[in-house]
């Protein structure tokens, strides 16, 4: 079988690392190179984050920086949860990896175009910054990405705010382009992500994989626990790796197809996912959003995953 | 037992006669007076509507006009559901009923500030203008009303847009100033009253207790009915009349308290409830949420306020 | 001659104060009522200055108060220009009128609908928010005053924000409400009222004149002087006593009929006056507004309104 | 001398054909390149149109396509004013010049980066697509321009609407990205163009000069006169052509410098230039505003650029 190729857009980030980990040697997806993005953390803050993972894990994959905040707005990053640095907790070995010069979205333009149509799937698990810049220097991608795997918004309520979903409300102009650009959009929401939790005694299990991944799994999401305990009162969610989830068993997931926009001026709704449940707007739908997934499953995706890092020690 | 005195703000309409229907004879209601907006069908038609039917169901409550239109917007009426009356379908006698002169907003704000403080409960199953008008001139009004019962919104998702309800879209501002004024507010929305669909098999049953009551409503529902299977697909929904089972029978309802606010602004949410779910606003709950009825309960309340119009035939 | 009947809503104010004392014992026109909204400062306070001023200069005039903010937004009051008093500097006697207990709004809809069409001229000299809420509870208004003069909004540039004057800014909401009524308006503009500025000379001149008027005059215009060289760096201008000008002595003034609106929705432009000079929206224009006053003229204008304070000593 | 370094982003367009003209055979600037963005006309048509003016005039100068619309909005032609083909009137020759690969924003972005700091000034005549492009994608190109010349905004009043210039108003949130951007820029707005208008008398004299680009300036501008007159009932005003004459000669201006932004929300507003007069704001001034041009030497310099075209017979 012939890997498929994915090229992960990321602002790593626990969670984004956990999704770098399990694209990094999966037996279905090839990782074409990693775009990075400001988001949970400044630019040179997530793109550090993003070298140190790859280099960690022994992954040869090319990253490339892009966009330094959202496209109109000031970027408002996320320290509470991912701490300063935007990934705190692990201790990194010294980085062997370096970035690419070519800013990520004129990568994205670039790649997409020049390979066969239908073959390019791209993941994105951060604001939609680089997506959308790609989109505006080159819109012919949008019908030749194979699949665009959005880890972001809320049908139901946010996190960010009570509307929103913090990707989607970092932003939200970037996520309003993406979904008017006639991509094949699989959108993973945050309802369906935050039913991902890790309880201490899953984590305890993971860490005892011998390896590279589960070493940089477990003091990641150590931190990451920590922090969504004290700060949002939740169990840690496993956002991320979901979209990884979705594109090796898609049969984890319900899904349905519908219109969706995102709203960008409400002053109470900036951000909001706007699904048209009932088709009142008489629109094609545009997207097929994952209603749910099959958590036990979730996680065996995930021990087999950080099985593959065993040989790094 | 002292019946509880209760104001019933309307823009008639074939649920908000059933609404009227429902608290005139009343065991436990008083119905003090009907205040009439614009919505459904301009103020004219509404109040034409409300006095026919106060007039048909030999009901002596002093009827008020109030606002031709939402505050700020140009008045959007609802001809395909409620016809171009505004309540199409039952055939009236000559009305007996006149509607006073003073302004609807302006009887409210005197009203309730005449009365004890904590005795009037104000229902309003259409758009918020009236009561906003009447807490513009006297902001008072918000914590000497005992309740403010409000047919509007929707949690989920809404039926004139994919975000919004349509009272609650129809005068968005109106709607945020009653949402903050600090009244003792229950919010039954469209999620809850979209639960209350009337069959056929139920509508024949109804339509054969004798009285007014049931020949009102028969005549309505029948029209209301072929209106909303016609042009939405759905059978008839009892949105209005569930306020008043609310205030008869509270125990027919699951309730959660909640902050809630309208979005006046987005492009795409115009109208949309707001309601934060997990508190990351971290402000006090302004209303009062219902969340399910109990249908079949409802149906028996109904049932008996139709019987109490036995003796008109 | 007919004195020419006129209602002044207010929010006084320094400049207020000297409207007030201009149109009380003017020779042209008759002072109906004063009705008094929020604005520079809370309605308690800018209906205490009211007051006080009609007091102190004996007139006999019904005043009602109004709204206690904007409609839709938090009240910003100026205490910068007009103190914390709202009109710091005079010091009044015991007050000897009590305000109606009728709100402002709902007087304006009352008298104006009762006297003659086209008889009742209104002058608005602070937000426009009882003049809004007039209209929205009794539209028909708009076409039965003579006249609605309006001292606010900037064609050019604004004081309180870039583009916007301070009345225009504090209620937009009112302001597109009432610039779209029909009503014959004529807007006196920042532009305009900014050309009649008080040097030190002239407050020294019309110091000497004795009487009430002068009294009040040079203790507010003292205090208001100083307090605009010190916080805007200008000189101090006579706003609102232009409305009462261009009633007097129209010639005084030249005009030009243009389509008005205000901007109620921008980031950088919320009460922005938007005039289309040029025609653009193909509109019929709705109000005249008034491009420059002979500023020599007013000053005669306003010694012979003291000197008609003489008697009062 | 050496000459400056000049990169033209135009949406070609009558006068644009003009500002290439003035700028390609300069004595004082050099043409570096040509960007091409959406504006008056798609951008196959805007593209197609500068290589026809620079092929026309033997201008070698390479012409990279940019956008392809607005970031945000749907693109809004203007084919009154500039016809279907974007540029009507002139008859063109087979075209000798092909556009280049790259992207224009990133061909800005890497020519600027490249170039020593402080040398390459950028003339933007359309929307400002592109320059915002290029900024998202490089901050940094910011400080490093010498100096950004904008034909774009009126301080006064608009075109396209009351509020707004075509440019502005076309592409609002570029325009806010710009201004926000830290570049030194000089704003040519509106107000200052329209007061540079082409007579008969003066087109008469102009087309009797030999060679190309009188040949060019005659056929476009008697077409432009033509729609301006019929659609607009104004003279044709030289709009791009006086950023040239800025760069050429400063001392035909006058200045001030001021703080800018641009509303991209208001509903009347949208794309207006808001210019802080006054200081209220007290910002630090981020652009240079042209108040008034002397037209009758901008003449001369457009007289002494088509004489430099005599050979081209």
């Amino acid at each position: 079988m012939t890997k498929r190729t994915v090229i992960l857009d990321v602002d790593t980030g626990h969670d984004d690392a956990v999704a770098i980990m399990m694209a990094g040697r999966s037996r279905t997806l090839r990782l074409d190179a990693v775009t990075v993005t400001a988001g949970n953390q400044t630019l040179d803050k997530t793109l550090r984050n993003t070298l140190n993972v790859c280099s960690a894990l022994s992954l040869k994959v090319p990253v490339y920086p892009g966009m330094r905040g959202p496209l109109l707005r000031p970027l408002e990053p996320a320290p509470l949860i991912h701490g300063e640095s935007g990934l705190d907790g692990p201790k990194f070995p010294e980085c062997t990896l370096e970035s690419r010069k070519e800013h990520a979205a004129v990568f994205l333009a670039r790649r997409i175009m020049k390979a066969p149509a239908g073959t390019i799937t791209v993941v994105a698990t951060g604001p939609l910054s680089n997506i959308a810049m790609a989109l505006l220097l080159e819109p012919s991608i949008a019908k030749r990405m194979r699949e665009l795997v959005i880890m972001g918004g809320a049908v139901g309520w946010g996190n960010i705010t009570p509307a929103a979903e913090y990707n989607s409300y970092a932003d939200p102009e970037a996520a309003r382009i993406v979904y008017a650009s006639g991509a094949s959009i699989t959108l993973i929401p945050l309802d369906v992500t935050r039913t991902v939790t890790l309880t201490k005694e899953r984590l305890a299990h993971l860490s005892r994989i011998p390896g590279k991944g589960a070493e940089l799994f477990t003091a990641s999401m150590t931190c990451y626990s920590a922090a969504c305990a004290k700060y949002i009162g939740e169990s840690a969610s496993m956002h991320d790796p979901c979209c990884i989830a979705w594109l090796e068993k898609p049969d984890l997931f319900t899904t349905e197809k519908k219109f969706v926009s995102v709203e960008t001026e409400g002053t109470l709704t900036r951000g909001a996912t706007v699904v048209d449940h009932t088709g009142v707007l008489k629109k094609d739908p545009n997207a097929r959003i994952a209603l749910t997934i099959d958590a036990q499953r979730f996680w065996d995706l995930l021990e087999a995953a950080l099985q593959r890092y065993q040989m790094l020690a």
